[in-house]
């Protein structure tokens, strides 16, 4: 498991094979493989995430693109609610403290931004841009609500959350973009 | 300091009182007030932010209600991206981990939230949360931009961020609201 962290932060998810994870550990890979799963999932583990990233952004492969602004946060805010969330929050937080900000960064940029941008890649060129600003008001959702606690925000209900922050996600994803941005 | 730091997060910054400080430190609030100023100066300096908050919120009270969204992140940004942002945002994450929590969520809540909250409260009663939405699209700005590094979020110029952000931030502030948070 150290290993996989050092070399998922280190050379980021993308980069890192469970081969690789095997080779550093000095195991097998099919072990490797048995007792974690998939790369994601290994990635998971050692991260310390309690859900698999996939199982969240899995089905947001067949959602249309024009509705992701509201399934996005329909699927992440019933989780990070749950029982579940208070250890995803809790990783989130350790993720964005000191040294482990390049398991941050490639959590963000190799699962959830490459998951989205493809999608959302118009005009091309503009998809990895769209998909960071979508993740930057998300991220900033779980600061305000779940890590600094800001009443009445905290407690309102994720559905109203949903609502509030839909048309902005939508915007990012698919929306108009500003001149030099959209060039 | 200590004396200043611990009431602050303890108590808040409205509920902090310079000559709470003073007494707590056994010196006289003449002199807490000589050495730091007004209790927003003793608050940047207690909290090590690098700039008294009230520099950056204070032009934003002479600003037409209905230019805030993009006038917020155009005071934030340049500050942000200079010398003195590298301080802040060290500020922001330190705050954001472990014990510093109730100190960011004062600073939020007590200026940042109280400072906007009263003009954008139409209907009577949403301004507060209009506020807190606004502030977390801007948290996650200063987390996928300068704590995570996103690129090419984080090397993008200033003001096509703002151009980003700007209709967000708006909306956030004086747009509809979903139903039942206009109620």
């Amino acid at each position: 498991m150290s290993s996989a962290r050092e070399l998922f932060a280190h050379n980021g998810f993308q980069n890192t094979s469970i081969r690789a994870v095997a080779a550093d550990a000095g195991v097998d890979a099919a072990l490797v493989h048995h007792y974690y799963g998939t790369k994601q999932q290994l990635f998971a583990a050692a991260t310390e995430l309690p859900v698999d990233p996939m199982v969240v952004l899995g089905p947001l492969r067949d959602a249309p693109v024009e509705q992701l602004g509201r399934i996005l946060p329909e699927l992440l805010l019933p989780l990070w609610d749950s029982q579940a969330g208070t250890g995803l929050i809790a990783a989130m937080r350790s993720m964005l403290t000191g040294t482990e900000v390049p398991l941050a960064r490639s959590f963000f940029r190799d699962i959830v931004v490459a998951e989205l941008a493809s999608r959302i890649d118009v005009p091309a060129g503009t998809g990895v841009l769209r998909a960071e600003f979508t993740a930057s008001q998300l991220m900033g959702i779980v600061v305000a609500r779940y890590i600094v606690g800001l009443e009445p925000l905290a407690s309102l209900p994720g559905d109203q959350v949903v609502a509030m922050v839909a048309p902005t996600l939508q915007r990012y994803l698919t929306g108009d973009l500003p001149d030099r941005l959209g060039r």
